[in-house]
């Protein structure tokens, strides 16, 4: 019943989700108007990949930064450093957060790293939990969006808290930026507000802004000279990283100005899934790009009914289901491109549809 | 001064070595004729990712391969399962290793493996040195050609015995195969018949190939699935690989029936520098498409020779010189495409000129 499914949203014309499909245009279309005789970088170093390290950077508010292949190795690198400057090998992070559930436990077997879980994992990690920490942390991980449950966001002046309380206590705190670029519009702060509250940050190019795969890594200038070794070590220093940089880059200028956009069609499409009966959204009201579809139903009710939404009205709404408690299920959107090419009348039926599920 | 050659090499037209610069064509090329609706692999899976392990695996005689964003990750990895089966952290290879002297030790850093170094750093290790070793190791790594030597060789018939001592002797061997393609003129084997002799073999796109970056590491099908998840915990599973994967692919098919022409290319070339007074090669006569050169004078001597060569006759010879025992200096050559472009009157210019050097 899956591949149903799966092979229903794949047919469909419109996706309610992400920017478009991942496919070799993606490349191509970035490399368009590439000068074809613009040089390679050459393992970390030349113009291609120093020129836009300075640009992110900046952009920032960071010291310095490094291009990465994946967001796990500049993670558990920025991790280890934190770790090895106050020799302790215990980190803190929400039980839902990347490092522990989709990294095949790459911090704990490479660095030998100790993770402690704050809180609990269908919550937000508080101040509270912070300060209740049972034993002496190097470094707090803090994602924002908290992606495992629906991209929840703490307030601003929490955060502030946050930050100052590890100041104040000789914690280092580094950010999981994964989806950093779209949470500015709820905080109407800007990026570099954000990373002013921590000691690291992570941020990626393939998840709001797009791009085809990579990730920068960006604090000051001794954090991130540790940070190239331990890339080195990683074998994440190629000898040529310009085909996810020239697209990060292309896709960067093309997107960062319209999170804003992003977040306000998908608090609009929240709504009107919470006007669906047996069916709401987490957060009820986004705030940011993203948000998990809950239904009250089981994915055995619900995998039809969307395989038909897919099949008579051509929009895409999700390819899977996840089973959740209570015999229920979801999935998840993150607002993108694609929305806004869907025709009103479609948009129209598939909640006609979604209303209509006994 | 060094920047001097850099520059006066950058400057010219030809080069003697490789296959023409890096730069973004390079990838431009390889996706001319790729559909833009091909779709992305996703994490290690789908179709672009699949064929090409099974076609590279299939090409080594092997059960399966995985492909790799780098040969630095793809080796620990391999180093590490061996050492796991063996619960033994030993692990021998040659002093110069690319493990040894090219990754800031993650070998040691990342998977806490203790390598025992073999033989000397100036020549092959040999049959006797593996009998010799002090104590237990789980593998052995065996790189083909010894690159930091210019590219020495065993004799096939000396891999066959180094191959069956460790067989006989419960050692896993792997092949560090960074230039396997190269190899097989000389040997008149195929890669097949080579990797035949080992448990584990990594090779790579972006050296003979000319490809962008990227290695396959390939064995049985129990290594590799193993292989997969350590290269998730290293954050070497991409959502996205395609840029490497499809180069790699279009520059295989491209150049893999060429490696006899860069062999030939190659001794004859070292034939050339070796007439010239005090000027030699390493190995005299090469076993592959790669080779040293070596000044009886020192960087200071060489540097505006070479300077005035890269000017005067539009040839690139090398961009750097390193120095070398004994107040001597040198660089290495990798014949590829680019050779065959060179004016057989301007090649003979730059021979007129080495040879006279007073």
């Amino acid at each position: 019943m899956n591949n149903v499914l799966k092979d229903s949203f794949k047919k469909t014309t419109y996706k309610l989700s992400q920017h478009g499909p991942r496919n070799a245009s993606v490349l191509q279309d970035a490399f368009q108007s590439v000068d074809g005789s613009l040089e390679s970088d050459i393992y970390g170093e030349g113009a291609v990949i120093e020129n836009f390290e300075s640009k992110i950077a900046e952009f920032l508010g960071e010291e310095t930064a490094v291009f990465f292949p994946s967001g796990t190795m500049a993670q558990q690198i920025a991790l280890r450093i934190w770790a090895d400057r106050k020799t302790n090998k215990k980190i803190a992070y929400h039980p839902l957060s990347h490092l522990e559930i989709h990294e095949q436990d790459g911090l704990k077997e490479l660095q030998s790293i100790e993770p402690l879980l704050l809180g609990t994992a269908e919550r937000l990690l508080t101040i509270d939990d912070i300060r209740n920490l049972s034993e002496p942390v190097a470094c707090i991980l803090i994602e924002l969006p908290q992606r495992e449950i629906g991209g929840q966001l703490p307030t601003f002046a929490e955060l502030e808290e946050i930050s100052q309380y590890c100041h104040d206590n000789g914690i280092k705190i580094h950010l999981d930026g994964a989806r950093l670029w779209e949470v500015t519009p709820y905080y109407n702060k800007s990026e570099k507000e954000i990373c002013g509250l921590f000691d690291s940050v992570y941020v990626s190019f393939y998840k709001g802004i797009g791009g085809i795969a990579g990730a920068i890594l960006a604090g000051s200038a001794d954090f991130t000279d540790e940070a190239r070794v331990w890339k080195r070590r990683y074998g994440g220093d190629l000898i040529s990283l310009y085909p996810y940089i020239l697209s990060a880059d292309f896709y960067f200028d093309k997107r960062i100005g319209k999170m804003g956009q992003y977040y306000e069609a998908a608090k609009e499409l929240a709504q009107r899934f919470n006007a669906c009966n047996g069916v709401s959204t987490v957060p009820e009201v986004p705030v940011s790009n993203m948000f998990h579809v809950h239904f009250q139903k089981s994915v055995e009710v619900i995998e039809p009914v969307l395989a038909k939404i897919h099949a008579e009205t051509g929009v895409g709404c999700s390819g899977y289901l996840q089973t959740k408690p209570g015999d229920t299920c979801g999935f998840e959107l993150s607002i993108g491109d694609a929305l806004a090419e869907v025709p009103t009348e479609k948009l129209d039926q598939v909640f006609e549809m979604l209303g209509a599920i006994k």
